[in-house]
């Protein structure tokens, strides 16, 4: 069979050349007289996939190996019996690395620990699930807040959001964009929810950038300037708001997700999904497909305080403040527009905490189940 | 013989106890008749030794496990025939481990590399010397200005201080504190010369607070704010500029030398000391004094960028944001006095560079070279 796949898309070869031919095009100028005559198409985020692409092809596979479907016209492709696959929560894993290295960067700098605050995580899915699972592991008090999921699966284990407001000193927005209905989520976090953070606590968010309002975000910073804010996505990007940029503790251009294991999952995750539509078998595995980290291990001989333990294994594998710090530079240099584009072009290379292998000496073993349940590889030596 | 200690000074037993009996006492309150019959005296800066603490004992030997000797009436040891030992240099490469961290932070921050700047080192004695030598060995351009050395060894390799800040873009002050004569260290750096220096150039000082005019470097700072600064020591210690310190990039209350092997090298340079003195061989070497380190090992598997594999290595031992940080913290808190002494009594234990053993898997095999001129232990796999 003949595949067509955006050239940028990591791991192609080791993914699909048992299937076929694989032809490599650039992501944003596919045209219909390129695609006429293959069997499968493999894209990313900024190839629209729409009758104006497809009409007359044979194509009857559409993988995109990124978790969005935005840029698929379903409707069309359900209609022509195509059949679509997409990769939710791919790149989960990176984003709860970057919230626990945030939030444990903000507590070295204000001499807290995360151990003893209350966390709430709004928008329970595949990041916030998966976030949710690893502070429980890590024996941090976690409260979740999903009306869609409480509305689903009956209320327990859920809270209202100003519920959750009034009870977390750290609040991690995992939330998508829902413009309309009961469950909109546009500045779900309002100006009258801004007023009601409690001082010193703690603002991520992950999600989407217009969950918040900005404006009134920036106004109490500017004002008290009594919250830690934590801020990956923003209203309007790359057009962001320049002053409550600097105004927050850690500011980064939207690369919570940016791991090459979550870029090496989604194409992964396409692979078994275009097999499963063939009827067929694929031998390999995702840890197979994964080069060796840059850092891959790393001992530990001291039962050192369990937060120091988590930040020096995490600052192995990933620092935000380098992120944090390269959009600032880039903005004065650039201007934000141009800062915040560069940035997320020239994104360095990133691995996730499980591929660093913890070697663990001595009394250093008491650091195992935390070390685990923040994500890396632990062995006893 | 009997050893009078103080109790404060790490490894006492381990590097005394060959040579009799010790007995510990709180530095700050060392009285004469506790030390009548010793034969040694073991103390580090807080004991003052002289006649009113002496007269009249059996003391034959005073070791200071520091580097200066400000506490010792040494007049009054030599005119009583008592040897005395200090530990010159004890610390000095925890301060080349502060010094390369800050800069490469510095660097890492503004986007440029260190391998690309000329650096100047001001005082090149115990801990300019070792910190030329690393940096040499690292490839970076080195200019020296000691003049007191090229007075005494001829001006080879040596150039003025007006020469240095023209041509660098690094300036490291490593100067001790003179106060008089023509080698005058005090204000060394005075408005003019603060005034001369280039824009985006980096002044870091680890010598004495009093060489640079700090209300000069102020009024620059809050002018132009086209320095970037790191500051550990500082004029008036602990009643430092605050403003100063707000507009500083990395701000530290003198405890670039605060290693634990600093401390330790202190009390073994005083046990050969002590040895030499009686004519005695001792067993045991320096390292054998050292407890494992918390972090003994990592590992490198790709061939990074070197400066990147530096901080990376660098900050699975020591990272200077955490001292930065903490001080903005207490200083927050406590005010800038008590949170300067703060952060001093409470510093965090602390390991030199040669303590992690660096691994190099595969293509990683050619950062050997810079990672052993930096410090680290290097092994290759
Ligand atoms: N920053 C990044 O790099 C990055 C990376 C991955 C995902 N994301 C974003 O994070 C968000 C979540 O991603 P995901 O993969 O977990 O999505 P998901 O669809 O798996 O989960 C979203 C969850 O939010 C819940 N939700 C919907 N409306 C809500 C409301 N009003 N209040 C609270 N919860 C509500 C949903 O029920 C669902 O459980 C998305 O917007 C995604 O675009 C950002
Ligand atoms: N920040 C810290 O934690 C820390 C730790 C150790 C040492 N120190 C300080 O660093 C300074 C240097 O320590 P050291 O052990 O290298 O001392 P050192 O005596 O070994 O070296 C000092 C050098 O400075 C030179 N010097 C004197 N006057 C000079 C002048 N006018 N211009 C340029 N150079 C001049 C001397 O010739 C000498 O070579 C001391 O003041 C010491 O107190 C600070």
């Amino acid at each position: 069979m003949k595949l067509i796949a955006d050239a940028t898309i990591p791991a192609l070869d080791a993914c699909f050349s048992a299937f076929g031919t694989i032809e490599r095009l650039p992501g944003r100028a596919m045209r219909a007289e390129q695609v006429r005559n293959a069997d499968a198409l493999i894209v990313r985020s900024i190839t629209p996939v729409d009758a104006a692409l497809l009409e007359g092809s044979s194509v009857h596979f559409v993988g995109t190996c990124t978790i969005g479907t935005d840029h698929l016209d379903l409707d069309y492709l359900d209609a022509h019996g195509i059949s679509v696959a997409n990769a939710p929560g791919c790149n989960a894993e990176a984003v709860v690395d970057y919230v626990l290295m945030s939030l444990l960067t903000l507590a070295e700098r204000g001499g807290w620990r995360l151990g003893e605050r209350c966390v709430g995580v709004v928008g329970v899915g595949n990041v916030g699930g998966r976030l949710v699972a690893r502070l429980n592991a890590l024996g941090v008090e976690v409260l979740c807040c999903d009306p869609p999921r409480a509305e689903r699966e009956g209320g327990d284990g859920f809270v209202e959001l100003d519920t959750l407001i009034e009870r977390c000193d750290v609040l991690c927005f995992h939330a998508p964009l829902v413009r309309e209905g009961p469950h909109r989520t546009q500045y779900l976090l309002d100006a009258e929810r801004i007023a009601a953070l409690a001082p010193h606590s703690v603002l991520l968010n992950a999600g989407r950038g217009d969950c918040i309002d900005g404006l009134a975000l920036r106004n109490r910073l500017a004002g008290q300037n009594d919250l830690s804010v934590v801020l990956d996505v923003w209203e309007h990007e790359p057009d962001i708001d320049a002053s409550l940029r600097d105004l927050v503790a850690l500011a980064t251009p939207h690369i919570a997700g940016h791991s090459l294991d979550g870029k090496l999952r989604g194409t992964w995750m396409i692979q078994q999904a275009l097999a499963a539509h063939l009827g067929r078998d694929i031998e390999g595995s995702f840890s197979a497909l994964c080069p060796p980290a840059a850092v891959p291990a790393l001992t530990l001989s001291h039962a050192l305080p369990v937060e120091d333990a988590l930040r020096l294994c995490m600052r192995a594998v990933y620092d935000v403040r380098r992120d944090h710090d390269s959009l600032h530079r880039e903005v004065l240099m650039q201007g934000i527009r141009k800062g915040f584009d560069h940035c997320r072009a020239h994104y360095p290379l990133r691995r996730e905490f499980a591929t660093l292998e913890v070697t663990l000496v001595g009394e250093a073993a008491e650091l195992a189940s935390p070390l685990r349940a923040a994500g890396f590889c632990v062995t006893l030596a």
